[in-house]
């Protein structure tokens, strides 16, 4: 307890923008939460006064973070499992846990342990060398796709291989360093939708209405919530799905479920995230609680809160980081504008430079009309990253 | 501007619960906002890195304070005039200036202009004497409310005095101290209201709809938005005066304006607040834009935000510290039980200790039903402050 406030410390590892967002949910909550920060210039270093920079890699910087807190949980999924282990050891409350936390780090481990579960995932297997991708090419045909089962995210780690040579040479290659590898049948989707939910120790779940993801070159541009033309029965479908994911794996805090969808309306686990996730942003206005308020009641063990949506529909535009750093303004004057034009629009910056593809904040637009929601959103997260209207 | 985000740093002067809100506002927008702070411990300061501890009425520590920020505003309304005039002086932007602040520190004043600019306020009266009372008292009739021209708030610095020997002795007394004093008198009125509106240096002015406050000992306990059956003539009088006040006095940011409604339905002037409100903390939810990322775009300059309402009624109720410590949970127990037994309330809490009759946070609960969305709001509120269902 924070002895200022009678209330709980959380510790965050890492000190990106959803430890930012997560911070500012807590302030309502009169929580006192902390990072452990890369750099003082980390996203919610900017804005939180609990700031230990250090390394998520070393077990005594995380032994130091966690020794303050009430709770640890985590900004992204890259601490080791031994680590966590530690750390529990030691009596730190850690959420979610190494044993949840695996099928989030190690997409092999997750896809076992999900046809286990009997949960529906595209056809695949382990690869530990090039035949065995040949094997499987075989089995389920040409192209594949190829993923490296630790490390990945927002596209990097996934390549799609046409053949035998092209899928040979990137096995060898992705092996000789090492990396542990998979491969699933390129299934043909219709789109892409997750479902976020949050569980407690308790075993309280809940979950949001389930949302469409646009992505582009593996990372998510858009989210549409609820998934337009979805209807009642698959919505309930994959609900349930992420909340039995959730109960099966121990999850704790926020599990978001990437799900394809294909041309028959069937459901397929894509990933699994056990954090704040990009998919469910949108939740910041358009539910009655957000995602980061509710990441953090669930590793309190607080009860979770409501879910409902406050509007028919809500659109996220992510912004990314252009091709280059040629705008005709500056990002203070491209925000003043955006304001002017969007009046609406809820912008949400991460205190980030801009670099090419980087994440530097999104957007979010609410309403009744799907096509004037999404145009607002989509107009405003065009014109802050190119500051030009006509763009 | 921050070097680290290509955005501007905005200065609050104190950090009480309305600078920890600003700022929580203010991470959305990238903003870097600093607190002048009277202690580490104060509620903006446990949760904002910008922290300079100091006293808001030495000229020295506003000069050190203002050198860093872009812009300057307030938590409070104590800073001197001739103390922000030289802070204007050395270059900085403050909002509101000291030309619009005088109206909100000193009511003699403000009633003075009001009255010129024709807005409809209580019979009022300078008081320079206990004979000034008494002649007052003659003409318009006893009881009067006797007011400290300066220094007041949350019902302090306010009285009501029946008779001639009453009011003579309380201004011999007030004005031995040194205070200026008004009285006005006790006009009947049916309820209280309020009309909050921004208004940013371009001149751009945008209003929440007119509420309705209830107090408590001078302290506002609850507030409905919108006020229940004001009819909309009613309603946009109200907003219009509110915005013509804002433009008449050179307003920069969120001004309150507090009103008194008559059995007949009119409405008369009560006080001004020139900062965010709380009145207005609704907003945080129940509107699409919050007073306090609407006050940070306004002294900021930058065009102001949509007004319109999330839902049809929004009820807040504060929290106020209890008679006695003596309550049956630990805080953190009680917002525990809280959150399962209201999962749809949303908590505010400031990080303050609880001190009898302090707004120590509030809650806001939204909905349709006026009776429902409010008993679910002060059933949460009551739990909090009684760890107790059946207080």
């Amino acid at each position: 307890m924070d002895s200022r406030t009678g209330l709980p410390i959380v510790g965050l590892v890492g000190a990106g923008q959803l430890a930012r967002m997560t911070h500012q949910a807590g302030i309502s909550l009169g929580l006192s939460v902390r990072v452990l920060a890369e750099t003082p210039d980390d996203g919610a270093a900017l804005v939180t006064p609990g700031v230990q920079v250090g390394d998520y890699r070393s077990l005594e910087d995380l032994r130091v973070f966690a020794r303050g807190c009430d709770v640890v949980s985590f900004d992204h999924e890259h601490v080791r499992s031994d680590h966590i282990r530690a750390l529990i050891a030691d009596g730190a409350n850690v959420y979610p846990g190494a044993d949840a936390l695996r099928y989030a780090q190690n997409k092999r481990a997750m896809r076992e342990r999900l046809g286990e579960l009997g949960i529906p995932c595209p056809p695949w297997r382990a690869i530990d060398a090039a035949s065995d991708l040949v094997d499987f090419g075989a089995a389920v045909g040409w192209p594949l796709v190829v993923k490296a089962a630790t490390g990945g995210y927002d596209g990097k780690g996934v390549w799609t291989v046409d053949d035998e040579p092209a899928g040979a040479a990137l096995v060898d290659r992705l092996r000789s360093e090492g990396v542990p590898v998979l491969a699933e049948q390129r299934v043909p989707i219709a789109r892409e939708l997750a479902a976020v939910v949050a569980r407690s120790p308790f075993g309280q779940g809940a979950a949001w209405p389930v949302v469409e993801t646009v992505q582009r070159d593996g990372i998510c541009v858009e989210v549409v919530a609820p998934a337009p033309e979805l209807d009642d029965e698959r919505a309930d479908e994959a609900q349930r799905l992420a909340l039995r994911v959730a109960a099966s794996l121990g999850v704790v805090g926020v599990l978001a479920v990437e799900l394809f969808e294909d041309a028959d309306g069937c459901l397929l686990v894509n990933e699994l995230a056990m954090r704040p996730h990009n998919s469910a942003h949108w939740t910041i206005e358009g539910s009655r609680t957000s995602q980061f308020e509710q990441h953090l009641r669930a590793v309190l063990d607080y009860p979770l809160g409501t879910t409902t949506t406050t509007a028919p529909v809500t659109v996220m535009v992510n912004l990314l980081g252009g091709p280059d750093d040629v705008v005709p303004k500056s990002l203070d004057e491209r925000v003043h504008h955006c304001l002017a034009g969007w009046p609406d629009v809820k912008i949400h910056l991460y205190g980030k430079s801009f670099r090419p593809g980087r994440k530097v904040g999104h957007v979010t637009a609410l309403g009744t009309d799907l096509a004037s929601v999404r145009e607002r959103a989509r107009g405003a997260a065009a014109y802050l990253m190119n500051g030009d209207a006509s763009r």
